[in-house]
């Protein structure tokens, strides 16, 4: 019934590691006519993780412009992949008709209609802090069971997918027991299909964040096509006028996009 | 990537007079493989709205047994159909391995995704109270600017349906200038369709509590095909045990569903 | 000042073996002049306790139709006899002139004169999120220590009151040192009469759910006696109209009401 | 089934005038075997009214050495008579085994039976703040529709009673209908009385401050008599070691009730 | 740029032990054209400390009538010497205009600029009620990771400084390794000067609450003097108008300040 | 008591014509041993004004990288001049030893010590939405009045004062008579120095952002020196390790600074 709908993954990085196997993982979950670009940023001296606030921040800049572009080049939607959602209300200003998607809130949004409480796996006790208060913006914090770390960095993920598994089965079967969890996060989108092994063992549903972003993100753009909820672009949501961007030239110059790849 | 998904709405009354153009709206906007059963219920004495608390509780009962039975009959998912969203937490408890979707949350949970604030446009002031504390339970309080009422019932507002719509035009242009809405919500599944022309005009996303509804019901089912992603079984989600509903006969006898459209 | 009163005790069940012993301990504790009837539901294949959601949803109905009975039989109060209060909204909006109390609600409000913390001692941890919903609908989340389960269904709290009191006092016990409980909640009407042995053996108000809703409900309909504070029938409170539940049919055909004795 | 119980109704001021007609009032609505003191407190150069926190400070150390009188002369419950519940907190700490109420929490708890949302209403402006607070802290800040001033202060309330009701008249019909009210409370013990007129006229729940209060404590002094339910004693609840207010003297020396009036 | 300042410190007790230790330690920590007077009250029958409701409650008149004294002699700033802010709403009310400060408000405003969560070691657990409702009330409850107890009561912290010192090294090492804490607040006025071990051997901040609240008003009373930010006297913080504290003599007859020491 | 201190007020901007008057102003409140540098930042394209999300996320980078420079170069404290408060959370992360404060957070501190509710006057009501959520974060929702517009943009404030501030009296007169308001707070860094005409005309308390800002950090920069406060640096405070910024490059290659003056 519509046409096939064009999305942006940015990886939020001046680190483009990542960006071929999300795009193979992504082109396993998609639909046929989606069309799919996993980009990360051109940002010199850039860490290869956003696990602290002073990274996130530095990158922020660049996946603003990284969306802007998307925007001006139709595409429908845009995901911002990081479980920290950096910079969502942000890039949600400036993304003209582009549904603008992260992984914390798809991720809660699909759990709250999955089971009552849930807990978030985190890779360290850092991030429980700022991704508490992600949950609790997108108003979920009653919902939320638990927040367990598993002592690892966002980087260590995927280098020992056996040792990160049995992990995260060790962090949620504790939030089960002892904190009343009823299904699953993962909290960073480096967890990428490792939900699967966990799911099976523990027996509840378990959110893959990239999964649940990139599917939200496609099914709002086909309600964009078909019903035409393109996001608001009045009150709190109004982007700086065109001709200010022009006169201050604030978009002009250069691209945030460094490397791209298709899914 | 999936077989085709299989949903059950129901119209949570022992009237059928909405179950066929109900039908007739989700065939055009569901995807080519979903099948879709449109029913109603076997309560005798039954209203034809739902605008008091006493209606929705009488039809409880029967909204939990039509669950039951798409549950045993491998529905993928169940929407309850009333923006009251009644019973859904029930619901959920006894649907097996049937996702439960309903409008109101599925409304304000896509909203979120386009616009940091709106209002919900209600037939009655009577309905206020009672929705809000439903937006409320789903954590959207304080997104939330406000409900304006345009002062029709749920069965009137197909009948004169230019009516209908200038006064949600009204309703929505105040709420927009007046309270900060940036998107609106139609608070009744009998407005379906008509969030087109107020869109049109007042230029912002404009929820159809229908559209909403079933495209989430729609997607999280396949979610759960593709990721597994099941209702969770633990903690407050568990069901009575099958023997238990067995020894005491709770689902034995007769069949809650009078009427049934597919779609 | 006033003369007698006459109090309906629902219990929300088609089960009847609780309805004497209940009534025989009502006896005990109301006024002189206070005519009770305690009454169960015409359920057709009903469980013996409501510690799902499904099953409560099944009550529903016909609580709701003996709320209507009690209402056009002059009772000046109704009591939902279950400590998850199923259905005290809607059978507020239906009860005319009638004062609706139920267990949770009366336990909290009273809980509050006495102590700053209190926790209420449960069935099953399977309850424990449903009545901290209820708790905090009321508005008694901040006072709210714990909620504890002694891992016992509704329907053995009786069968063995020794054990029953002994888990009541070791999870009363847990609650006062660990959680910072002052007073103690029986969260189960099945405990009646057990509070005495508790509250003796460890020092805090404990507060049985039979009595604080009886007496809330004895004392409320004297204060609407002497005060004419009856209901509110307004805003959120309005009930359906009367000639529409005529036309309908809502009420015609059949009674509720399965079995009835007088306390 | 019980003797008799003895209430001390505490006016927190210095000041004597409102102790008779209270008596009197109170006399009108207590049961036959209740046993009431109104009594006013020893501090010079006290205000008549309690308008400003700065009076009801003043006060609150003569309302603490009352409510200890109370205690240690077999007083079952205390009532501290003013809608601010001055003190409430720090008399539950000294009372002893004596039930202490007033008149704002016994208000919103009796209202919040009887209808969804309710507005207070208070004589001037300057009391919305602190009054919001108790509601607040009492937990029933989402049942709050409104405080509506009335521009009188309490000692003029019943001045000109025709006035008052005229102007509480308005003052609720306009909560009733821009704020949502379904109930009213009267936010001032000076209020007494005055309910009838407006209820009859508004045809909503009126709450008298001073029934409320008083009903309440009977009933609860009730309860404690049959159940046992007395203050806790434990965690916040506990009070001073007698030891210790022995040995500092504090309530050594003199009286803080300065006239007494039997209802 | 400004004249000294003039600031009363009150320690809120008919006990003067602590005014002369507490003046030496604020003369260690002023500006030198500060002029600051501790002050102890005229209260017959005091305790040494304000660790129950009761007692600060029989300080309170007193706490409002040195505020006044206060007022009426140009002070610029008024601190309540107790960590409990016992009576900070009722002094503001009539501290004309001298900026009325006190330690856990003070202390809680200054943590939240270093730190995102703390915890506050207290004496006992009988204060952790009512204190967390302190932090609530200031709106800070959010960062607050826990309150934990040490066991010593008010009177006894000075005693031995060491085992005081111990017990919150202790405390706040569990309150950083098991509650989150990142920054810890000592939560009695007695703890004065023990800030600095606790601070050198655990690596975060930790607020002393006399530092907190003597630099709090300082700064505050200098701001007064050059921007001229007094207290507001409108809406809730109105005082009592001169001509009816004169009619009534509210504040005639004798000082509250029974000792005064100049720091 | 402390030797002088160092402070670095940044203009979040790539725009510098705001530096020199900035600097001037502060001249004229700061101590006289404090040095205070006013830098913007280098960021081609800079809007001038930062009411967007779009620019203020342009800018965060920069403003991370100007507090880094700060850091390792013995600044004391760190003011990031705009009402919005970008990036504090980060800024916090990797200020070293210097505290940082923005405006928002030190004007509200500053607020609630002086009133019960506080209104912001803003220049567009486009601002609203994002401020409120700094309001909200920082715990002082509960106090906030009101936000009223005065429909002009950050870069018109300054440009005719008369005009300027006959519309924030407007809005503070409607906000201190409609909404409740006790004091009020400019919303924008660029209303230095208006605030002394308001609030002499309307008696309340008008808090100048700059002032409140600027005396904050130059306060918690004496008490850092003095009992040693400095940001706690565990937990969610802790920033990223040296060896791994510079292992990546994080702050090398270039300055963010491109212009300094001193006040």
């Amino acid at each position: 019934m519509t046409t096939g709908i064009k999305i942006m993954w940015i990886n939020p990085l001046g680190y483009d590691a990542y960006d071929q196997p999300m795009a193979d993982f992504i082109a396993g979950i998609k639909r046929d006519d989606t069309q799919v670009d996993v980009v990360s940023l051109d940002v010199p001296g850039s860490p290869n993780h956003l696990e602290y606030r002073t990274y996130e921040g530095l990158m922020l800049g660049d996946t603003i412009r990284a969306t802007r572009e998307a925007a001006v080049n139709d595409y429908d939607a845009v995901v911002i992949g990081c479980f920290y959602d950096p910079g969502i209300e942000d890039a949600r200003e400036i993304s003209g008709e582009a549904v603008v998607v992260a992984p914390c809130q798809a991720s809660v949004q699909i759990a709250a209609n999955l089971a009552n409480r849930f807990s978030v796996i985190v890779g360290r006790e850092k991030w429980v802090g700022q991704m508490t208060e992600r949950v609790t913006t997108y108003g979920y914090r009653d919902k939320l069971a638990s927040m367990r770390a598993i002592n690892l960095g966002a980087s260590e993920l995927q280098t020992d997918c056996g040792l990160t598994i049995s992990r995260i089965m060790e962090a949620g079967r504790r939030a089960i027991e002892e904190d009343g969890a009823e299904a699953l996060l993962l909290g960073c989108t480096c967890n990428f299909g490792l939900y699967r092994d966990v799911q099976a063992e523990l027996g509840v549903p378990v959110i893959d964040p990239i999964c649940a972003a990139f599917k939200m993100a496609e099914d709002l753009a086909h309600m964009k096509k078909v019903f035409g909820w393109t996001p608001s672009r009045i009150g709190s949501c109004a982007p700086p006028p065109e001709e200010e961007l022009a006169s201050f030239g604030v978009f002009t110059g250069r691209t945030s996009i460094k490397n791209r790849v298709s899914a």
